[in-house]
């Protein structure tokens, strides 16, 4: 397994899976039993195992085993880090679209 | 490298990394040439080559020569994809947060 050096590689990491973008989808529907997350996949426990592996140490997903059974949640503020940069990248792309749009406009302007 | 399967698994992995996180931001601003993307990174240009490859790859960057020089640029498709799967999902989750708080108002006030 690759070596991921911030937690935001980490984060995206994690997200490059459908398998697990499909547990973050779940999860996000409240907090579930490994067993009911694996059960939608034909995946044997071991390979499913290994992905909420990869997702816990993401920092995206935390455990707890209660009796028999480990239950996983999402942990907010990882999922939040990743989203954030996402909308802040998307956020400055449309201001400087805004920006050009602005800028042909007072070009056609002085032309017209 | 890695084989992904899907657009989405893709674009998280080119984003998986901070050198390509980082040309993303750039890109944000405008196009630049690959000389210009280079410059503010101590690598070997081979290296930096498969980073811009990955991006490239997974559909979040696009290239063309113009004369003697490659110029870059961002496509929005791609990153709106990948940054609108990460909303919708924080989306689900704040409403889900929303309907448990008011299930648990409701519960206190069933109480008093």
């Amino acid at each position: 397994m690759a070596y991921y050096s911030t937690p935001l590689d980490s984060a995206f990491h994690a997200l490059s899976d459908p398998t697990r973008r499909a547990v973050i989808s779940r999860l996000a529907e409240g907090e579930a039993s490994v067993t009911m997350l694996a059960e939608p996949f034909n995946m044997a426990l071991p390979s499913f195992a290994q992905h909420l592996k990869v997702l816990e140490a993401s920092g995206l997903i935390a455990s707890e085993k209660r009796g028999r059974t480990r239950w996983c949640w999402l942990e907010r503020a990882r999922f939040d880090e990743a989203a954030d940069w996402m909308a802040a990248e998307r956020q400055r792309w449309s201001e400087r679209l805004d920006r050009l749009e602005l800028y042909l406009d007072t070009t056609q302007n002085d032309e017209g």
